[in-house]
């Protein structure tokens, strides 16, 4: 039997996440059957839960995933960066961010109620904190950054932001007034150069 | 047959209310069955749906009410104050608002997916939005509040940090550390001072 490559199992496994995210932006997290998954990714029970344990574990990888690539920009242009992303992506097709971070929202009773879960989510969500308190840092001392409250404060500011922007969309509310709404929250990290 | 009293009437839609809210805030909307919604009010199906029309006629009721209650206190106080409660609320109790809060999320889905019922909870949530505009406008021109920004925009950005909180909270996500930020969100909105 030949040993199957690396290469292959990570296509396998991004192929196993796109369509199960996908899937869970459909129809829920609850809605997400396994039968359902199947039919998203094009592959067999079998073969999804080779890759993940069960559909929490694929859940909490989608959560992980989306962390690390908004980690990505965060490092780069900074979480309001990541905002003004999502606003960008408004619209009303399937694949918009919305749907999927929606399910999100779905899992808050969840996450609520079950320590263990919550755990788990916040490990996997870890790396955006990380990310952006990191972004900070370099920011405050690059002198850009108000230097009058701390800068776990400004992270938890900007997340709790974030967290509001998450919950706007998926709940459909109109959202073309947001833009200055994101300058004023990146004005409010900013030094206050006085003009007069 | 004697006319039954206003007062009579009022006193019984308060019960239906108190005990649909915390049957929703245990079990969830979709959780809270007819069933449950009679042992939580102690009233049969027939005397609920004489007073709402549905189950859904009666969540909106309670959206309603959340919204005039927070307008009330805006009115006064501010929509942070609004926030500071919800802070203040915090720990494990089946009546802490993150339990009726969370159901919210829960509906997310059908607010983005249902414009219909978007549209009726967007009235309802109406009050809350109208007493904030009113009382930026207020501070505005007593003038406590920066004027290089419109009231609008100001307005939406309280939103959508109660929003964020609202979230946050209902996730069972860690809050003591969130005072601080709410200062930082107040002061965003204020009239700078230069001190130097």
């Amino acid at each position: 039997m030949p040993r199957v490559s690396q290469d292959h199992l990570d296509a396998r496994r991004s192929q196993i996440l796109d369509g199960a995210r996908s899937c869970f932006a459909r129809h829920g997290y609850e809605g997400a059957t396994v039968r359902r998954l199947e039919d998203a990714t094009g592959l067999s029970r079998g073969a999804i839960f080779h890759h993940f344990r069960d559909k929490e574990s694929l859940f909490l990888a989608l959560a992980e995933d989306d962390a690390r690539r908004m980690a990505e920009v965060v490092a780069r242009q900074g979480l309001v960066q990541v905002m003004r992303d999502l606003l960008a992506g408004e619209g009303d097709g399937p694949d918009h961010p919305a749907h999927w971070l929606g399910t999100r929202l779905e899992v808050s009773r969840r996450l609520r109620t079950d320590p263990e879960f919550r755990a788990r989510w916040a490990e996997r969500s870890q790396a955006l904190t990380d990310a952006t308190r990191e972004r900070l840092r370099r920011q405050h001392d690059a002198g850009n950054l108000r230097d009058d409250i701390d800068v776990d404060v400004l992270t938890a500011f900007l997340e709790l932001v974030l967290e509001g922007l998450v919950s706007h969309l998926a709940m459909g509310l109109p959202a073309d007034d947001l833009g200055p709404v994101l300058d004023l929250v990146e004005e409010s990290v900013r030094r206050h150069r006085r003009s007069g």
